[in-house]
């Protein structure tokens, strides 16, 4: 968790504090995707509370391994998946957390977001897209907008998964080595990588501003994917305990019901 | 596959026709998930196609369970289930299958139905929501509509969870008689379940009318849950295999793009 001001250069992407190497990674994450589908029954049963978990980074930093890798603990049933890509028209012509808002989560579901509104202080100002005096408004929205759905019933884990500028070198590299990745290399990351510096400055500037207590942002050291999953799944787990979670008490005149149940299975039959 | 008149109660619930026990379908589920898996990751990289799977059943039948058992295959970014609870106000003030329309699957996507629009001909026709008149354009409509999708990409397969009257009567008092079940627990099934034979009826009807080429109905047996979920799985797998999915073909130039990517790492570095 990251509060106060960061400096991302001064956190170590291929560092795994806590954790020695693969193989007990991999044995802790079978773990707690397992518990993280408990966790998820007695959500999904309450029907009260919900779950929103945000993913940035820079391109190819691993935010649809993390889905594939950790999110398929969810019963898809009460789990969304949303990517966020460039607005379409009907998107931009409203206020720019008019789409986020919408596919916030129903009482009991789990969201997660691909992207986020994030790109919309982030991006946004590498390009240059709003003047710096509504960028600065945003921040204020978002954190707003954040502390909203808090209050109402919503929980909120961010995850910035942080790579290094030559781990992302060396993954667009093997997508473009490998002609089965070819779909996946795109033109644009290129130009984007050329704004790396930025790209961090503006992420810095977007965790000071809105890692909150009710919506913190944790930077995830993402170099090496087998921390970076089980890093997010500890985190997420983390989360969902501290909601403390119950399956609901319905009383039921059991009685009566099974009377019920038995007396017109007798009749139908 | 049923195609022309139906009865159900001449289709064995505990039948397990292909599969000898419960140990023989675990390991083939196991390579099916796999195998889904595979397929789906090739739906969505080729941003053409996609699939819908459509869900029914009594309640019971393991709809539910299903999409736990089965559908975790899928990565959940490509994935999303929708069930469909009794319409709001804004839905029962739209034609029937406006709702069902706009979560149908985009390109690239599998959409899962936990009941669908057959429940506007089953359900409405056993409660005699609809004149009888309106009730059979109906089928029409959604033959129509089906046939839109399938001609706009969209494979359709729909599969009904096959149970008895009795193994409905034991799963309900297993909900009655576990307290940690009781939030599944709806009244209004004891009430739907005197109607029994009238719902059967009413499926037989749907499937008549609407079991077509290209959106086939498959009567499940369901009363064993490891066969159904096997049954499932393999008949969604066989669809997906039957759309002759491959990876998009994309031209890069790659010693271009590779001498940039190289270029500009040196500048930023």
């Amino acid at each position: 968790m990251v509060r106060g001001a960061v400096r991302l250069d001064r956190l170590d992407p291929r560092a795994t504090p806590g954790c020695r190497d693969k193989r007990e990674a991999a044995a802790r994450l079978a773990r707690l995707l397992e518990r993280l589908e408990a966790l998820q029954y007695r959500l999904y049963a309450g029907q009260r509370r919900s779950l929103l978990l945000v993913l940035q980074g820079m391109d190819t930093a691993g935010k649809d391994g993390v889905i594939r890798k950790v999110m398929t603990a969810f019963n898809p049933q009460g789990c969304r998946v949303t990517s966020f890509k460039r607005p379409t028209a009907e998107e931009a012509a409203h206020d720019f957390l008019w789409r986020i808002h919408r596919v916030a989560p129903a009482a009991g579901e789990v969201a997660v977001f691909n992207r986020s509104h994030y790109e919309d202080v982030v991006a946004a100002r590498v390009h240059a897209l709003q003047p710096r005096a509504d960028l600065k408004r945003r921040y204020d929205a978002i954190n707003d907008f954040e502390r909203h759905l808090e209050q109402s019933g919503t929980k909120l884990v961010k995850c910035f998964l942080h790579i290094s500028r030559a781990e992302q070198h060396q993954r667009l590299l093997e997508r473009l080595e490998q002609p089965h990745k070819h779909w996946k290399f795109n033109e644009g990351d290129l130009a984007e990588r050329t704004r790396w510096n930025d790209y961090r400055r503006a992420y810095e500037i977007a965790f000071e501003r809105c890692s909150t207590a009710h919506a913190p942002w944790y930077v995830i050291p993402s170099d090496r994917k087998w921390y970076r999953d089980l890093a997010v799944a500890e985190i997420v787990c983390g989360a969902l305990e501290a909601m403390d979670l119950k399956l609901p008490e319905v009383s039921l005149d059991v009685r009566t019901l099974r009377a019920e149940l038995d007396g017109r299975a007798a009749v139908g039959t």
